[in-house]
């Protein structure tokens, strides 16, 4: 089947963080991450696929050549099937267990791995202030595979969302508390930074306390380590005794 | 002045690990990644500026157009200088303090990172089996800024390495001992494997112990940690309790 001059004009959109927003939609590629998407409570739109075997009773089902799939396609190896899926409804934020906020990560990696942390540790809130990038960026679906399916995600103004709770609020920085001797909660909200800048002032201003990874390397060293690198033996260190 | 057609070749040629190894040499770009190799114990061998300000004392400087430099960088934004510096020689393999063995890691983002790691927490010893990538690797050693400088990588047959140490061999695995709960020693070696295979059968047979991260998350899960982020875990669970 060839593909409406529409469907090929809102698949090449999806690839715009404004489409996304406009239109409530993500894409989601490859057999194994669509599986994933079907599979979760993730609404389809419509699919894209070059045989049917596997999608023959889902409805919005379109079976096309491997040379639409290929221009379709954002990946090098395009794989099997194209799908299209509705963005989930901001849920009501919780306010127990451990919740990750992140203010203005930006690298589609770092984010990509954030997720897999989350999911790996059961984290089930990850909270983004709106200058985040978005979770539904063609990279960061591709790259967190079927993580994103069990990790709640919200981009919403963290300013509000801070000042609204009674959660402690730990914020991660070069010249914190000892994280391993700090007393962390079983409910907790971890606060990771942009970057290159870490954690803004205002968020900042809302801590209960701030937290480090000490370095046991040599002094005269500038670098720090990688976000989703200290996001992991954070979350890791909040899971460990819990 | 205009590059000669051999010192052109050259630096092209750098860009191919089989060259590097050759000529015992490699590229680090950029003012700060340059200033940290030139601050070390890295010797260079010469170097291409667009200006002399920073490099006027050093004798192998070449002033060069910015034309020329964009001409040699491998960064879509060349900055100010490429410097060649030399491969430094095998030394002695470390067998005290913990020491880290990587088994065919692959991707170049993943050794960056672990590079970091390493500088982070104090490993000192990298140990990388043959069929690991190359941290002399262009996108390594942009990656990892000066820490290639204070981290010592040396790549060798592993298998001989761990049958000839007396020091304890953990292996990261999926199945293994829960970390968090584990006796780790502050002298031993730490195995971690390729990002698809793990580690190969002929170390995992000389592990002394194995273990793992525990998992929070929902048990259907199929995603396992990426190997960067499971060595900032491991780092930081073996140098936490030092």
């Amino acid at each position: 089947m060839a593909l409406s001059k529409n469907q090929f004009k809102l698949i090449t959109s999806l690839k715009q963080k404004k489409y996304r927003l406009k239109y409530k939609l993500f894409i989601a590629e490859g057999t194994k991450v669509v599986e994933e998407f079907l599979n979760s409570n993730f609404e389809l739109d419509q699919l894209f696929c070059v045989n049917n075997s596997a999608y023959e009773n889902i409805e919005d089902c379109y079976i096309v050549s491997e040379a639409v799939l290929k221009k379709i396609s954002s990946l090098k190896t395009p794989n099997n099937v194209v799908g299209i899926f509705k963005i989930p409804e901001v849920k009501k934020l919780k306010n127990e267990g451990l919740i990750l906020v992140l203010d203005g990560v930006n690298d589609p990696g770092n984010l990509g791995t954030i997720i897999r942390l989350c999911d790996w540790f059961g984290v089930d809130q990850l909270i983004c202030s709106e200058n985040s990038v978005d979770c539904y960026n063609t990279k960061v679906v591709q790259a967190t595979m079927g993580s994103l399916t069990r990790v709640s995600i919200v981009y919403t103004d963290i300013s509000d969302y801070l000042k609204g709770t009674e959660l402690p609020i730990f914020a991660s920085l070069m010249e914190g508390e000892n994280v391993y001797t700090s007393n962390l909660p079983k409910n907790g909200i971890l606060v990771m930074g942009n970057e290159a800048n870490g954690i803004s002032e205002k968020i900042l201003s809302l801590k209960t306390q701030s937290i480090s990874i000490p370095r046991f390397g040599e002094v005269r060293q500038t670098e720090s380590l990688n976000v989703a690198t200290a996001t992991a033996i954070l979350l890791s260190e909040f899971k460990r005794s819990t």
